[in-house]
């Protein structure tokens, strides 16, 4: 197996510039532990903060090294839980979605590196301000919650925000990268490595329903939307600007423009929601992929994908890039 | 100066696979010519379809050889333009924002290259039936008018597509590429070449107002919006799904969120706008550039932009890509 080398695998200590979203209920410990295993570092979901499954999980991964990451203005409802996470010793602690300020000196004084995940400038800066040594750069084709930015001409512009005023602090790309050719474009646009999702919420160690797994690998990254219908039925709260990209189905279409007839009919959508979500039912529950769900076809283990992007991208990045200089 | 060898530059005999897009009113004869002096292929922007306007151009490139582009809904109301951009012989030409269909035979009798900008798979499979020997992948990070795609997880799809139908169609990554990092990671997510928009019209060729010019130097692309406000202002009834990305501004600000509201007052809005525009007032009237508008930092030459893209992508390409592999 091909192995590439960064910046961040050597700030790290892992092997492959490739990390795992902290994907809320799908990222547990068995696929964060996979994707360290493979060679990369996966980051565990620490979601919206229910402090018994973040133990569960941390202990399915065992003595494999993870990392982990808040919904910053969740985790603010319940501080204690970056304590709890903390104490075991994360290889990294990703934040994302709201000012990361008041966790960032508990999270300094335990030595472990921050990542904060970005949707705009004035976000970097935010991070910076916080002392994260890793920013994401999150363009809004990515699938669950996000902005509108895009990837490819979003992170040469942090690459470049950084470069001025903070050059030791390392970029991760997300949003859109699925294989070895987004893992290479990365590198290509000014990233350190990339952060990946939707690829690996289609994997086996997932904690995602087979029959939604199943939905996506026909969807198209044409058929995805951004939208907040999801969160509404699910009653969360989150705040402005950020909204979630499903892929559209039944649901997304059932109430297309009409956040407010949701709002107005929760008493009943909410549970017809939660039935349908536990049930896998990908009609009725949102399917939480983005765009680059087109490039997925197969539910393969984790580590497989870690080995493919890290292949193919080292080919790109090998004998195509000569290619084209001959 | 370095150079780039794809089966585009095979394909069209050029020495560096950098296309200048054929904006509509900024690039004219002296913009494409520029750019093909410089080793890529200019393209002039046949716009809304003025035949004089396009004769000047086409005199303005004189002996150098350029493509042509149009609006593909807004030459079905002047058909006779594409036989008079096709007695110029262009290297080829392009067809955005509507059905090709009725075009192809004519340009395929000339023999001249059809190159369709496609904003979705559909958009694709269209042109491949009409023909198409190029495809433009376009993403909504673009300056001017697009779609929703993201270019980073949009250009993979479609390359998908393209290997499994159509082999031998070219493809050429638009939308957020504005130097040599964008050109190298359009390469490694499978395009053939780039086609660049904001970042020639943000040259000293193209036919843009220095005050418009100015202004795009500090915006960042956290600053830009899609939206149909300057379609409106201008009276042009562009078809669904299309808007404009532009810089946000005074003018986009005070008509946010009212479409309606701008059309009723159309009567004076519309020559105001257009007093603006002509003014190069980058407050009330739109600077038409797209989310790459935040790596762009002066107004060089075109020949200038092409060496420095392509020198860059070579560095990344070359030595950059190998320092990953070591």
């Amino acid at each position: 197996m091909a192995r590439l080398v960064t910046r961040l695998t050597r700030q790290l200590g892992i092997d492959h510039p490739v990390l795992s979203a902290p994907m809320a209920l799908a990222a547990g410990g068995a696929l964060a532990a996979a994707v360290t295993r493979a060679g990369g570092l996966g980051l565990i979901g620490g979601g919206y903060g229910d402090g018994d499954w973040l133990e569960r999980e941390f202990a399915q991964a065992g003595n494999t090294r993870t990392g982990c990451g808040f919904i910053t203005w969740s985790l603010a409802k319940q501080p204690h839980l970056l304590t709890a996470a903390l104490a075991h010793r994360p290889a990294a602690l990703m934040l994302s979605f709201g000012d990361p300020a008041p966790f960032a000196a508990e999270i300094a004084s335990a030595e472990i590196p921050l990542i904060c995940q970005c949707q705009s400038l004035d976000h970097v800066r935010q991070a910076l301000d916080a002392g994260a040594a890793i920013i994401v750069a999150q363009g809004g084709e990515a699938g669950g919650h996000g902005h509108r930015r895009a990837t490819f001409p979003f992170v040469p512009e942090v690459a470049d925000l950084l470069a001025h005023e903070s050059p030791d602090t390392l970029l991760l790309a997300a949003g859109g990268i699925a294989d070895g050719r987004g893992l290479a474009a990365s590198l290509m646009l000014g990233a350190d490595g990339v952060l990946v999702g939707t690829r690996f919420w289609a994997s086996r160690e997932a904690l995602v329903h087979a029959r939604q797994q199943a939905a996506a690998l026909s969807a198209t990254g044409d058929g995805t939307v951004r939208t907040s219908l999801p969160d509404i039925a699910r009653r969360l709260d989150w705040p402005k600007p950020f909204d979630i990209r499903v892929a559209a189905n039944d649901f997304t279409r059932r109430w297309a423009g009409r956040d407010e007839a949701l709002k107005a009919a929760i008493e009943q959508e909410a549970p017809a929601y939660r039935d349908a979500f536990a049930a896998g039912d990908p009609d009725n529950a949102a399917v939480i992929v983005g765009e680059a769900v087109g490039l997925v076809a197969d539910v393969p283990s984790a580590g497989e994908i870690v080995t493919r992007m890290v292949d193919e991208a080292a080919v790109l990045l090998g004998e195509r890039a000569q290619s084209f200089l001959s």
